[in-house]
């Protein structure tokens, strides 16, 4: 693991760091904050999943979020959003391919040797960052917007007593049933949408649901609202009897002028998690 | 004036809007950050002059000052750092040109015929805000980082009784000593060093001092703190009386990671000067 940056910030450290992957067989970069309690010892982790078109850095230089981890005392951690690199199959669309790794284990070609999303942020990146860093690997959660609110949603209800608690800014909330999706499923996983069950949100909400605390944001005037389909997760939520708090904010879009806007909450809702 | 883009955002609406500037020459485009307080009359005004190689978006994203501003109901402008576009003179080096407009008006050519930023940001820009938004312009304060922490000390203190309160994140603080300064005020203003005087914020504090108070923060390691010459400011500040907050953090870096951590105590200095 090769150090790129170490900044000062809010009295921890702002750093981003690229490692080898196994899991996607390139080169990776993540950021990751530490509150200025992790010189004492090890510290939560709030997992932050980006969408489309990021990669480490749109979060962790726009959301505002390391202001109210290091009031908590929580660690954040930035991943990529796809494989990297010259070798890495890309799509001239921004919604496949690079920046679009929609956090699944792809089995079809060209995707297949390279974006295993799934995989790297499930297995190989807590590993690493759990042995590099004064991390508290029993206390973690998990957040992201819009292809990572998928991904946050997606990972936290296939990994029961992973998280603590998990929250999403606009996710996409059924990829089975939107363009966003469906498209990117297809070429990932294949046609047979019994694979893809996994990796939808609401399906998971329905048949699996969340052992802890659950928060959701969107924008009441998102303009992708339409291919998140927050109404088929309302509904999800609603049928399981899920303990959860499901808001659509007035007047909010899909930019980070909307997450950072409600950031403060969604660490506070962690914190709370973390440290109880 | 043309809206480039509404975003809500704290509540407020964070703005970017375009409109043709007679004093560059050129199309401008600022952004502008209103409270909802603003729905219901004018509220005060807190400039924001960003560095080298910054647009009106660097700060606008990365600063976090919304969350702040919307706290205390004061709306936020972050101006360009030069003019724009094809017919403009530019430089190869990132600290001449295009987005290097030092806050003055160039006399040289080739510069001459547009990079009248000080024009701009003292006469223009304020006249058309205060016309076209619900901005209380007799409550106005000022900062700004770096390249733009000089033109926020430079501004305010040539213009007794415009600002209540004038800060810096990391200014360049005795441009006429220094190559972040010597290069460029020959460059605008020609080899005549009595023609700089005004634009050099120690020189100023020296002999002009800012009724009202005044904040400054560097961080002790910034990595172009011999160029920004905080020390030539301290000396100002002690030799002339001036009341101030003169502050170097320790460990912090010349980023955005450094202004964001400062910017709610920045912003609620202002506060307290905007409203008292």
């Amino acid at each position: 693991m090769d150090t790129v940056s170490e900044n000062r910030c809010f009295g921890g450290t702002q750093g981003v760091y690229t490692h080898a992957s196994s899991a996607c067989n390139c080169d990776m970069t993540f950021g990751l904050f530490l509150p200025e309690e992790a010189d004492d010892g090890p510290v939560p982790l709030l997992w932050y999943l980006s969408g489309l078109t990021c990669t480490h850095e749109n979060a962790m230089t726009k959301a505002g979020a390391q202001a109210w981890a290091a009031d908590q005392g929580i660690a954040l951690i930035f991943p990529d959003t796809s494989p990297r690199g010259d070798d890495v199959a890309d799509d001239d669309a921004y919604d496949l391919g690079k920046g679009a790794g929609f956090y699944v284990n792809a089995t079809q070609d060209p995707w297949a040797p390279h974006f295993r999303m799934w995989d790297y942020v499930v297995e190989e990146l807590p590993a690493l960052v759990g042995r590099e860093f004064a991390l508290d690997m029993e206390r973690q959660a998990i957040t992201g917007h819009s292809m990572g609110g998928h991904g946050a949603l997606t990972i936290a209800m296939n990994n029961p007593g992973r998280f603590k608690s998990v929250s999403a800014f606009s996710p996409i909330c059924n990829p089975m049933g939107s363009d966003w999706g469906r498209k990117q499923l297809t070429a990932y996983l294949g046609g047979t949408e019994t694979a893809w069950a996994r990796h939808d949100a609401s399906h998971l909400m329905r048949e699996v649901g969340f052992d802890g605390p659950v928060l959701m944001d969107t924008g009441s005037t998102d303009q992708f609202i339409d291919l998140l389909r927050p109404e088929v997760m309302a509904d999800a939520i609603a049928t399981r009897r899920q303990p959860a708090t499901f808001r659509l904010q007035k007047g909010y879009d899909h930019s980070y002028f909307f997450v950072s806007t409600f950031m403060e909450e969604h660490v506070a809702f962690h914190a709370e998690a973390l440290f109880a």
